[in-house]
């Protein structure tokens, strides 16, 4: 009796399935849908995967992802290299890029420290930054870890480390997003925003 | 300014985001899943790729999906091949295999006449259902689209070319699903159910 599709789309639905997110149905459709691509088209895919893998690795400087030697950022000679911004993900430089306003560097920590997730503080990238650190030239560290309380305390924590190597250290500031309906915002961020006032 | 992730990493993404159902974070959160991989793990997600499209084919017989030269099923002489039961897809296969009951062969359409997303009839497998009975030594032909407005026009349809082979052509029983309730059936069902009932 028949009960499973041929065994080589059994396996890449199962590679499927390991995906996060990605249930069994959802799978399914995932690798019928690979049966219906062209020759080239699949091999492209495939071909996708192995790059990502072996090209994409951290910058030894900022830990940031990249495919060159020295990240673009680390790389470029015009930026403020005495000011790093911390940050929890490589998606959070992107989103500070597109502010356009910062010309400073990065330091990324792939993720927060989360006791709940057993995340603790060897477990990101935290010794990386402090041996970047202890190496001098650096001005001002500014911690840009997400507003949560995961992210504050992860702040909190590297804040604590950094306090005898005599740099300075900030925080993004708290307050009502610009664009936004003071009456949706919440009372934290409203408190915050307040307490974060400033002469006009 | 950097606004985008190393270019295997976007490359990668935007395989992902090709697939069906996948979106952009999704995609996204797929391709750095792949980083997190390890090597053997990212090659053989692509090798499993490669591997469905290139050994997976249709059964030149019954059309379903196999890795062999022919399925499993038309290749069982132990099964009666005078009898064909008609589905749109492979899923449906496994789905009446699953009943344990089923000794015929099968016919996989590979879809549905479906105007509204234009599918007409030589978009899917007729032709092929057509010319295997022409063969002769086919008995009984039983209709197993689904059940719902697309799946009978396409019974009607495919039985319609069949009327002048004088091959007896069935459609699988209306009615109400085992183990289900009455009160929370919709009354098609119930109508169907009573016109096919049966004494006992």
């Amino acid at each position: 009796m028949l009960r499973y599709f041929p065994a080589p789309l059994e396996r890449l639905t199962e590679e499927f399935a390991r995906l996060p997110g990605i249930g069994g149905k959802t799978a399914q459709r995932l690798a019928f849908h690979v049966l219906s691509l062209s020759d080239e088209e699949a091999a492209g895919f495939a071909r996708a995967i192995v790059e990502a893998k072996q090209e994409v690795h951290t910058c030894p400087v900022c830990q940031n992802l990249t495919d060159r030697e020295l990240c673009a950022i680390c790389d470029d000679s015009r930026r403020d290299h005495s000011l790093i911004c911390v940050v929890a993900e490589p998606r959070d430089v992107i989103a500070m890029e597109r502010a356009r306003e910062y010309d400073g560097v990065y330091h990324v920590l792939h993720g927060v420290i989360s006791p709940l997730n057993h995340v603790g503080p060897d477990d990101i990238r935290i010794r990386e930054l402090l041996s970047r650190v202890s190496q001098g030239g650096v001005r001002e560290i500014i911690m840009a870890t997400n507003p949560d309380t995961e992210g504050d305390a992860t702040a909190m924590y590297i804040s604590r480390l950094l306090r005898p190597m005599e740099v300075k250290v900030t925080r993004l500031a708290y307050g009502v997003p610009v664009g936004s309906q003071l009456e949706y915002s919440d009372e934290v961020t409203l408190l915050r925003a307040l307490e974060g006032r400033r002469e006009i």
